[in-house]
């Protein structure tokens, strides 16, 4: 199946104890665009300035993406900068010039609105649900956000959210959307809102997905079946009507620039769905593990220089590389 | 087979943001022998006051510790206070009182010396050699420390490292202990410098192990062919002649108090290993997995409330959730 992202392009200036890149390709859409194009075909909807370079649509032809939704407005490209320390943990944004990103509207082209996999990346809530409503109801929709809508826009978040079926943050954001600090009830908040699924990204510590199962009101019984039925709730099965699934991040030994990171998991995630089109439990954990595996070598350098040139072989090493990580031997 | 820690018993008061409590049960040698009593047979060595309350000393032989090795020396017995934030990651230490614990010299009675399972919990490097010295070469050994240690006495040790199979620790305690922020680096340079293992524990994301495979001249070989064959180390398989594991923290709607976790993370493993009497990495993993499952039912009450009324059902169906938390089908 084919797979439509929306979400920004910029010029990214990087710093980090490894080194520092200018106006390199950046923003969310490109590398979701990119990590999900070793899986599916990609369609891109975003907004370029006049200055955007050449040899970065280059790159995304690369790759087969369809640039049908490029739209290129007067004015100068999105761009960012930012800074990270020795525990890579944090990005610290320098600069943001919004630039052609200010009064973009996603016009997603008539081609596309009978795409069933659909990704929402970090842009205004507002805009997100005004994709949705310029297409048909998809498969799978998926999406990201962040901080600023979290505190700016909540309610508008809130609404976005009821359309959404998997949500994709980190943690911090996971706490902030839920305002509770255990991160176990944090997620049964944010599935109680809409999205049947919650991955939340952990940055070194790797991903822990919620899911409930079953329609929502069987889901609501269970949690109060579990309420009623245990006096401390903390001895009885964690998840009744819902399961949790934790994947680890792939140890590395060197980690030159986290950018992209929480987009490329999010593309190799998606771009898997799309490629086995089936979004049952199975498949969605083994989309984190896939997801993972991508945001693994995106860090190994800079940009999207590793994106650019992985091969179908080093993915699927790395994805073995996890199963023997986390496995154990059952007991009896 | 039997198991001996040497280590320490105190009387903790502590706050958490639940509830705070005051001169409770606690100590590494405590919390660490209840965990291990569930899996084998239990000799504590370790030292108390002459105020140690009755009580304690039924617990302990409620889940049938050995305490010939129990010594109880003239003052009061060791004390620490200590607080926990919302997050509960970290302890601030508000008051620490050694009293016995000051001039505790680990007396390890004659019918123990040929005992095959030891741990040494966070004491003194040197008196951990002590003990070693005064017991047979045990089929293993592991150890704790903290930071104290690590700054104050890094050499001693550096020396009961070099007789310690299994090192077991906490992720900032091995960026200090190697010098190194990368957790793999830091692993690979540990390793170097006795154990064959380095479990790191951290907290709510979990652990990860490191072992090295083989002999060590193995093993240094194994590293110098990674380095020779790949210009980019980070594209090949990471860990030639090594294994590494990740297990995820057991996600708790409520962690009521953090203290003990690590040690009855310990307890576990330790306990489980000398139970199946087996130290192959098959059996490492599985340890791990039951380090967890006591620990995660640690933290869901205060000093060993949790741990005093485990029952063997509720660990086995723990251990199993653990399972379906990681599992993933594997590809092709």
């Amino acid at each position: 199946m084919s797979l439509l992202v929306v979400g920004t392009v910029a010029l990214d200036t990087v710093k980090t104890p490894f080194g520092e890149v200018e106006e390199v390709l950046g923003g969310s859409a490109t590398y979701f665009s990119v990590a999900a194009s070793y899986f599916t075909e990609v369609h891109l909807v975003t907004v370029i300035g006049e200055d955007f370079p050449a040899e970065y649509i280059r790159l995304l032809q690369r790759h087969h993406i369809d640039l049908k939704g490029l739209q290129r407005e007067k004015g100068k490209t999105f761009r960012w900068k930012g800074q990270y320390d020795y525990d890579l943990n944090e990005a610290h944004t320098l600069d943001t010039q919004l630039n052609v990103l200010q009064t973009f509207k996603p016009q997603i082209p008539e081609e596309y609105r009978k795409i069933e996999y659909v990704f929402l990346a970090n842009i205004d809530p507002d805009l997100q649900r005004d994709v949705l409503h310029q297409i048909e109801r998809p498969k799978l929709v998926a999406c990201d956000t962040m901080n600023f809508w979290i505190a700016g826009k909540p309610e508008a978040l809130k609404r976005t959210l009821r359309e959404v079926d998997i949500l994709i943050i980190n943690d911090a954001e996971t706490r902030q959307l839920a305002q509770e600090p255990n991160i176990v009830k944090a997620a049964r908040k944010i599935l109680s809102w809409g999205p049947h699924t919650l991955i939340i990204k952990r940055g070194e510590y790797g991903v822990l997905m919620f899911k409930k199962n079953g329609g929502v009101e069987e889901w609501e019984n269970g949690r109060r079946e579990e309420r009623e039925n245990s006096p401390s709730s903390t001895s009885t099965s964690l998840f009744p009507n819902s399961s949790v699934f934790a994947a680890p991040a792939y140890p590395l030994e060197s980690v030159f620039d986290p950018t992209g990171a929480g987009d490329s998991f999010a593309g190799g995630f998606m771009g898997y769905l799309s490629k086995v089109d089936r979004i049952d439990e199975a498949s969605i954990r083994q989309a984190i593990i896939f997801g993972s595996t991508i945001a693994s070598f995106n860090v190994e350098d800079f940009s999207l220089k590793r994106l650019d040139r992985l091969s179908e072989e080093e993915i699927i090493t790395r994805f073995r590389e996890f199963k023997t990580l986390v496995d154990f031997e059952h007991i009896g």
